[in-house]
Parts: C-alpha cells; sequence; structure tokens
C-alpha cells in the first residue's frame, strides 16, 4: 500500500514533466493488477498516456478488468490502432467479457480492427449463452494425440504452447476432435520420454458442456481440484477450457450475488463505487417498495385487533420484540439452509432431515424465548395473563419462524429460484404478518377479547 | 449422482457378500471426492472395511475430508498399523489440520506412530498460531539454486519432484535458505536448457509471512493469479509454499462465517449436518436472546407513549411497516459495505466517499418510502395528520437506517471487528428502537400529545 503510493506521487510527477521515458520505466515490470491500482487513481488523460506506454500485454489485461463505463470513456479517446493493439492481444475469452457490455454496434466496429482468426474465435463464444460454461472457456489450449510418445508431446508443447494460457494440463484428442483424455506436465515429466500418451493419459476426464452453467462448471472443477476444466460441445468434441483463474470469478461473483440476495437487492453489474447512484437507487427501491407493501397487511390486522388493543394495550408493547425475534430465528434457519445449499451439503432430496432437525430446533428455541419473552413482558406489566399471552406467542411464533425460514429455501430451489431471495428482509416480512396473527389471537383468548 | 448411486448399490452387495476383491475393484480407480461421497453413505464398520480396501493415498485424503467427529470414531476402530498408513501418507499441512481438533494425549498418541521425519514437520506446523499462513502451508515444493542450468533443474524436479505437492513452480534460493526468486515450469519449458535459473526467475517474488492471516496470503494470491504461495519466515528463509487448493479453502471458509454472522450466528464448527443440534442451540439462542432483550427497549419506549397510543390508536397500525422498512434500507446500506470490504473494494481510507453517497441514497430512500407510506397511511385512516406524520417519521428513519447501515460496518472494521457482525439482525434491532422514538416523537407534534 506504502508502496504503491510512492510509485504512484513519481508516475504523477513524471507525466506531468512530460518525461515518458521515466513513466515506461515505472510501468516497465509491473503486474497488471498493479498497474491497474495505479491506473484507477490517475486521471482520464494521464491514463490514455500511461496505456500507450504499458507492454500491449500488460494493457491488454487492465483493460480488461476496468469497470465498463471507464472502458467507454477510454475507447474514445485511443486511436485506432491501440485499440486495435489491445483487443488484439486479449484473450478470446476476456475480449467476450468486455465486448458483451457494449452495444452491436461498437461491438462490430471494435472487431473489425482485430485479426480475423481472433475475431472468429471471439464470435464463437459471444455466441454461447450468458452464464454458460461455453462464454468463459479459452480456445487457447495445448491439444496432443493418443499416439505421440512422451518426448515427442514435450517437443510440441515448446512449440505450440507458448501463447497458451496454461500448458499444465494438456488435452488427448481423437478422431473427430473428441476428448479421448487429459494428461498433466507433470506426469510427463515423470515419465519415460518414450512412453506413449495414451498410456499415461486419464482417460474419461471430467468436463463440462458448452451450455452448462458456469457454477456447475465451477462446482465441479473445485470438487476434483482441477486447474483447467476441460469443455466440450454436444458431440463431445473439445472446444475449450475454462482455466482456475475464471473459474474463481465465478465463484466470487456468486458469492457476491447470494449476499446481495439475502439483503433483498439485485447484484449490482459492476462493484459498489462503479455503480451509479440512479441503478442502484433503482434496484434497491423496487425491493423496499415490495416489501414495504407486503408489509403494510400488517396495519390490516392491527386494525382489526383494534378493539381488543384499546382495551389491552399493553399488548401492544411487545409486537416490535415479537416479530423482531421471530424475523431474526428465521433468518437464521433460512441462512443455515441457504449456505448447505450452496456448498452442496443440502440437496432437494435432503429436505425431511432438514425439516425433522429443524422442528426439534423451532421447539427448542420457542420454549427457551418464549419464556425469557413472557417474564420480560411480567416484569414490565404485573400481570400473570400477559406472561401466558407472550409465552404462548413467543413458543408458537419462533416454532413457525424457524420451519418456514428452513422450508422456503428449499421450495425456491425447488421451484428452479435462487433460494438466497428468501433470506433477511422477504422472510421477515412473512414472518412479522404471521406472528402478529399469532400473537392477537391468543390474547384474544386469553384476555377473553372479541376482535 | 446416478452414477454415485450406483455404484453405492453394487459396493454394499459386495460389502454384504464380503466379496474383497470386488469392493477393491470398485474402489481403485476412485476420485478421492468421490470416495469421500460414498463413504459417508455407509455404515461405520463398513467404512473401516473400504478404509482398508482403500489405496493408502487416497485413504488419507478421504479421512481428511471427514468430519473429525467421525475421524474419532473410525480411529478408535482402526488397527495401529492402519492408522501409521493413512496419518503417515497425509501432507504435513492436512495432518496439521486434522490433528488441531483433536485433544493432545490423542495428538502425542497419533504422531508416535509416524516416522520422525513426517512428525516433526507436523509438529512445526501446529506451533504457528491458528489461521496463520505457516499453518496450512507444506513444505513439500521444489526448491533449485540460482546457478543451476535449466537442465539441471529440469533433472532435479524429475529426481525430488515427485512426492511434492506442486511442481509447477519452483523456488529459488540463495545462501542461509533465503528466498531469492521462483520460477515456473512453464518458463523453463521454454527456455533454452543451458540458460541459468537466475536469469529467467522472477526476483522478489510475491509471498507472505508464517504469522501472517490466512485471510491475507490469499488475498494477495488471488490478486495476482498465484497457483501458490511461498511462506518465508521472520528472516526471509522459506519454510514452506500455500498451495491453491488450500487458499481456495480459506476463501469459501471466510464467505461461510461471513455469510453466518450476517444472520446472527458463529460460523458452526463443522458443515450443517454434522453440528450437533446441541452446539447449533447454543450458537443460535446467545444471539437470539441478546437481541430479544436490546428488543425489549422498544416495549419501554412503547409503554412510554401510552397515552398517545391510546389517544390515537392507529398510530399503533404502521409501526410493524415502518421499522421493518427501516431495517430493510439498513440491511441493504450495511451488506453494500461488509461486501464491499470484504471484496478489497471499500477501505477505511474511503469511509467519507461512502457516506456521502449513502447520504445522498437515503435522501432518495426516505422521500420515495416517505411518500408511498403516508399515502398507505392516508388510504387506511383518511387522516391527512397521519399522513403527515407517517411522512415524516418515514422520512427521517429510512435517512438514518441508511446512514447507520453503511457507517456501522465500516466503525467495526476500524476497531478490529468483523463487519459481517453488523448487518441483518443486529443491524435491525437498532434501528428498529432509533424508529419508534423519531416516530412517535413527530406524532406527538403532529397530532398535539403528550407522552
Amino acid at each position: 500500500m506504502e508502496e504503491t503510493r510512492e510509485i504512484l506521487s513519481s508516475l504523477r510527477e513524471n507525466l506531468e514533466n512530460k518525461d515518458w521515458h521515466a513513466v515506461r520505466t515505472i510501468v516497465a515490470d509491473i503486474h497488471p493488477a498493479d498497474a491497474l491500482e495505479l491506473i484507477t487513481e490517475l486521471r482520464t488523460t494521464e491514463r490514455v498516456v500511461v496505456f500507450r506506454l504499458l507492454h500491449k500485454r500488460i494493457a491488454a489485461e487492465v483493460f480488461t478488468d476496468l469497470p465498463p463505463d471507464q472502458q467507454s470513456i477510454l475507447l474514445e479517446l485511443f486511436t485506432e490502432s491501440q485499440t486495435a493493439k489491445i483487443f488484439e492481444e486479449m484473450d478470446p475469452d476476456d475480449r467476450a467479457d468486455v465486448l458483451e457490455e457494449f452495444p452491436a454496434g461498437v461491438v462490430r466496429e471494435l472487431l473489425s480492427v482485430i485479426s480475423p482468426e481472433e475475431r472468429d474465435m471471439t464470435a464463437r463464444l459471444l455466441g454461447y449463452p450468458e452464464n454458460s460454461a461455453g462464454r468463459i472457456m479459452t480456445p487457447e489450449y495445448v491439444e496432443i494425440r493418443p499416439r505421440m510418445k512422451v518426448s515427442e508431446a514435450l517437443d510440441h508443447i515448446r512449440k505450440t504452447g507458448q501463447n497458451k494460457e496454461s500448458i499444465y494440463i494438456c488435452y488427448v484428442i481423437g478422431p473427430y476432435r473428441k476428448l479421448k483424455g487429459v494428461v498433466s506436465l507433470r506426469d510427463m515429466l515423470f515419465a519415460h520420454p518414450d512412453a506413449l500418451i495414451q498410456d499415461i493419459m486419464t482417460s474419461d476426464p471430467t468436463k463440462a458442456n458448452t451450455h452448462d452453467d458456469q457454477e456447475d462448471a465451477a462446482s465441479t472443477a473445485f470438487k476434483y481440484d482441477l486447474i483447467a476444466l476441460p469443455v466440450v460441445d454436444n458431440e463431445d468434441r473439445l472446444v475449450g477450457i475454462i482455466t482456475i483463474d475464471d473459474l474463481l470469478d465465478v465463484v466470487e461473483e456468486e458469492a457476491t450475488e447470494d449476499i446481495h440476495r439475502m439483503a433483498a437487492m439485485e447484484q449490482l453489474p459492476e462493484s459498489y463505487f462503479n455503480t451509479r447512484l440512479s441503478v442502484l437507487f433503482r434496484n434497491r427501491a423496487i425491493w423496499l417498495l415490495m416489501l414495504m407493501v407486503a408489509q403494510s397487511i400488517s396495519g390490516v390486522i392491527l386494525k382489526h385487533y383494534e378493539t381488543a388493543l384499546t382495551t389491552v394495550v399493553a399488548l401492544i408493547f411487545f409486537v416490535p420484540m415479537l416479530i423482531g425475534s421471530a424475523g431474526n430465528t428465521a433468518t437464521q434457519s433460512a441462512t443455515l439452509v441457504i449456505r448447505g445449499l450452496a456448498v452442496g451439503e443440502i440437496d432437494i432430496g435432503g429436505i425431511w432431515k432438514v425439516l425433522m432437525r429443524e422442528s426439534l430446533m423451532g421447539v427448542m428455541l420457542g420454549v427457551l424465548l418464549g419464556l425469557v419473552g413472557g417474564l420480560i413482558a411480567y416484569v414490565m406489566g404485573q400481570d400473570p395473563r400477559m406472561f401466558v399471552a407472550v409465552t404462548l406467542a413467543f413458543m408458537l411464533t419462533i416454532f413457525f419462524a424457524n420451519i418456514v425460514g428452513a422450508f422456503l429455501p428449499l421450495v425456491f430451489k425447488r421451484i428452479g429460484f435462487d433460494p438466497a431471495i428468501t433470506a433477511g428482509p422477504a422472510i421477515t416480512t412473512i414472518i412479522d404478518i404471521t406472528g402478529l396473527i399469532i400473537y392477537f389471537s391468543i390474547a384474544a383468548v386469553v384476555f377473553n377479547l372479541s376482535a
């Protein structure tokens, strides 16, 4: 951090003095991740200059990782040759990733400046559905043949591997480009140079289909500790591989999406600071309004019990505590189930096991919180009937909240929705309304009130 | 899934028929991840048999990934030689990971059955603090010297690399075992065989210190797209490396911890089904009770406004909607900040930028929700004063909720607590209480009531 600040200030000084040579020296051996940090701190005009002085490989990687709105601004300021150089140098999957954010006209224009070969590769990737394995795979892998000797394969890697994203796993291709197996560079290194690839390869390797969901591809890869996952088409022909850095991005995005949905938001299209305030506002306001309108039902319920409320006004004192505790309980059990589903520990088949467990837990929590809640109510009002009403209401509501919290994510998963939506605000709203009905029904009996 | 079920049923059949040969064939080439799935489905006595028939390398990996209570049960049933074989075969970092769950007496016993060399390695790892980089590193890496030729280094890898966890990155060691640089197998493969390692290595590589936090080590590695991170001691001597599978585990654990804390729970010591109900109950109940007692303050506030409530009973109708919406708003902004902190986009230095942004957002959300809330109140009661009171109370409360939601995680981060604790239930409770005070203060003025 300290170091970055020093580099930044000397970079700025040299930019002001137009000492391009010094700037070039500073950014010569920089890691793309560090270059990105520096670039983010610079003004747009300074950025354009630095991009020109960066090594083209680094320039391509930094550009890829910038947010789309900043990419747009830079593209307007770059010369055509600068744009061409950056886009030509990108990995095909990164290029597809960048281009999918731009309107079709801009995409056509950008594709026209790069070589036909790179253009074709990118167009093919863009043809796969969003969030599919095909979209994030790279066609740049090392392929070898089953009848090659290990020494021939190693020579082949030396000859063709220079520009491939990953060479540590090689893919063994049979007739019709079908994927026959994989073999690691490690295994080749330890094998006899005259051994045949088909004798040392792993046949029938773990793979994904181009149309598979990215998340499924990632969890398969992590389950088997793979550093790259081959992707085949419907005819089992190898068309690309997904490298571990892209798989990691999928996992991180997925965690972010889950966490946002658990707080009643859609995932932001960009990172926090890069999302425009209007976009964020719309995203948040839609959810808040929907929940608020749902919540207004609680007003209708309270109005229904107006007479009871005026007769025993103390009843109202425990409403926030009751619906708050019930919401917290439901949030806990929903979160446990959502996380269990996400990491693959819970599946739809285990639904009864979960419900049994959470029923028992609901009874335990209900009894504990009910007695404590009743005690608080008694201390505040010295009325034994209040103790009875609050205790019973807590027990029932907490039990109910715990079951619904566990059940709803499973239902959502079953009908094909994201279970993460059910946690937090959504479940709290449902529980609030139900809790009120339970509470006043019990109170009406205990205090012998008519609604 | 389908396939696993078939394998499982044939495995069970053969176990019942005591056809050990058939069982051995089934588990001969199995991947440890699949073996783990199978083992989990078997009864304890069956597990013991399968463990004996598994290849020792696979047995070691499967055993490592079982939950501690199931490890204990198996250890009581294993023969000493079976235990020795499994523990001898484990990677030192996995062994340390397994052992840290057992009492000291058992650890001593288990360490006594393995070779002195492996024992020393494990004891050293166990000497580092929990959650430190030293704890998850493996001492099994390939080291080379700066003056080696590439061809010599490759021969050296062939000779010494067979049992190393990772050979794709080699570590260049100078005098006193100081880490001079790293060189990838890829670079060696593409370099001239006579080139010197010191001329092709990356000097001053990214590294971690043994006492660094595991999370920091992981985020460094992912920032620079590393597949292994070297770990040095305070004298800059290389003592181990952390491989990417262990870094991934750190990230997944971290995400789980965050998500649990956002729902007011501590992270479970085990996975959901493997956590005993009593442990889970204690974990959940402590948080629920603390929040409930805090929530009971809302009862005191409502009691304080008892006269106002009996005079204008309709005021109570909008309490759940108000505190619900405010809680949802705070949950959203807290989540945005917590996630921003977790992925490194927001840091403490950016506190003012966040607060500026969320103040503006608070005004926008407050106005929108205030007007809609006021409208709902007016429709339900036809009282223009209710419209005024509810609109104003919503505006102020939502604004306040949005700021507190953004601010509290930043404060927690600053004072060294986990910001994730502040989301969800915790912030909802604070906002509930404040919202009530704001609402009744405004209502008292609008309806000209005395408390």
